[in-house]
């Protein structure tokens, strides 16, 4: 049985020996430069505890889980391009470090290739591993889109802002799962239940990455605290905020959104202590739980020997309590 | 037995009633925008002609076919921002017409809906088909970026413009004529050798989109005369004209490419007089008849009854020999 561990190994070591073509090398070496910076590879370990969890064959969910790391990637370097991101892990972005043009092309050649790796699916499975592969990329194009209309609305709602994560980042966590259990073997049923796992979790992941970027310790995190505030992202926390907030405090934090000129620490320290004084600490971490519980119940539903799911228990205490 | 007419009109059709989702409307209006701007669905087509070659289920090729034409569109979509060009089939692009993230989101969007319809394919063939779509498909990528990396250099060789233009456009239309042969129960050697005529005609194709724009007659062509003159685009006239010019000419040339100021007019008219000086013209119409000579043989090598390949000699003759 593999862990976690030991599967983003397998999958890293893959990803280091994956077959790219060399020419043009305008069009490929961005390809190898973003799959080169590394990232915790939580989508393609999934996909293989996924299969594993059915006592699957694991080599054969190997490449389609390549397939999504490789798609995950290219949707970071398309998203830097379009939220004007100058640094991904450390390191320069592809539309930085090249040039926009080489950075919309080489982003569409990973699409393609993503797509073409999960063509190596079992033929038995192809079809219905492919089209939960492309219906959940869709999804994720349908969230960055969301994500940048919000940045032009006044507010946002609660509901709203759950849909565009859930679109952008927890459809994929839950799809890696889904086609790990597919090419395992899974029933149908199990299959949805680890859905359910992992879009619970993607949700919860997500907005562990909004508080973390408060409430973070930058010595753990290796992140600036506070990024979000400075860019007047709309995260759970500002819009928990907003509602709860009293009229001055509304103003307030009105004034601290339409001002780009006031000093960074400044603005940090006083959208916090809102924050603070409105307890929106405490109410986002109550959200993890809330749909950590809903993902253990999930997996607690799931048809399998309880030591065969020690693995995922274990991921999903380890995502939701990250502290980076 | 379907006419390429009957094949165009089967496939607008469906391209029309295309079911393609409606939330957010930020991402999929773009992608009904540039898909009702119409084009010769050529390669649509011709995915039914090859499947209808081999007497195949021209049903289960439809989907597939529209597939192909939904990739096109999202090559010219996101080609047209690399491009920064204004206009396509006579109306604003995409990046014009909404913006620029939302035209690199949208042909992401597209991209991925290509490969949903193909996964449409049937089991049987699935594997085979997916992997020609996606092979080719970043072949097309590599022919953009050569042809953007071709703006940046001093001169282009004939053999790099030749695969240049192949793997921008020549493999596409291979690809759709191969697709369509699989799809209708064709030999692997069958299929090759469409494959092959697809090729050759796709290169005679693009070689009359260079003659055509310096040689055309706008009144029928609907585009104005000498623009690629204007944008010192390295056509196959180009390359040829730099091969045979005498020095002083290989100056005055250099001389028209270096300045950008002087009269769009009075370029084409004296880029041209070289051109014609230098016999360029009857030398590209040769270059074509080659490749269109290629093709037939092709055709001709196929193992099937004549009057089931009229159809597909008649595309080639209409395609060489167009005026626009």
């Amino acid at each position: 049985m593999y862990t976690l561990l030991e599967a983003r190994n397998l999958v890293e070591k893959h990803i280091q020996n994956l077959s790219i073509p060399e020419n043009p090398p305008e069009l490929y070496e961005p390809v190898r430069y973003i799959l080169s910076l590394g990232g915790k590879r939580i989508r393609p370990a999934l996909v293989i505890l996924a299969c594993d969890l059915f006592e699957g064959d694991v080599a054969s969910a190997l490449i389609p889980s390549i397939a999504i790391e490789v798609f995950h990637n290219f949707t970071l370097l398309h998203d830097d391009i379009m939220d004007r991101s100058e640094r991904r892990r450390g390191s320069p972005t592809v539309h930085v470090k090249y040039n926009e043009n080489v950075a919309i092309l080489s982003g569409d050649v990973m699409s393609i290739l993503a797509s073409r790796l999960m063509n190596q699916a079992p033929g038995v499975v192809l079809n219905v591993v492919h089209e939960v592969f492309t219906h959940t990329a869709m999804q994720v194009c349908e969230g960055q889109q969301m994500d940048m209309n919000f940045e032009e609305l006044p507010s946002v709602s609660e509901e709203d802002y759950l849909t565009m994560i859930e679109l952008k980042t927890a459809v994929l966590i839950a799809a890696s799962l889904k086609i790990g259990a597919i090419l395992g073997g899974s029933s149908q049923r199990d299959a949805e239940d680890l859905y359910e796992f992992g879009r619970n979790l993607g949700l919860a992941f997500q907005l562990q990455d909004d508080l973390l970027d408060t409430y973070g310790d930058p010595a753990v995190t290796g992140k600036n605290v506070g990024t979000d505030i400075v860019d007047n992202k709309k995260t759970f926390l500002v819009i928990q905020a907003l509602e709860a907030a009293s009229d001055k405090q509304k103003e307030e934090l009105a004034g601290w959104f339409a001002r780009k000129d006031k000093d960074p620490k400044e603005k940090i320290k006083a959208v916090t202590a809102i924050f603070d004084s409105l307890n929106i600490r405490a109410l986002t971490e109550k959200k993890i739980r809330n749909y950590y519980t809903q993902a253990l119940s999930n997996l607690d539903h799931l048809n399998r020997p309880e030591e065969r799911k020690t693995e995922l228990y274990n991921f999903a205490s380890f995502l939701t309590n990250r502290n980076r």
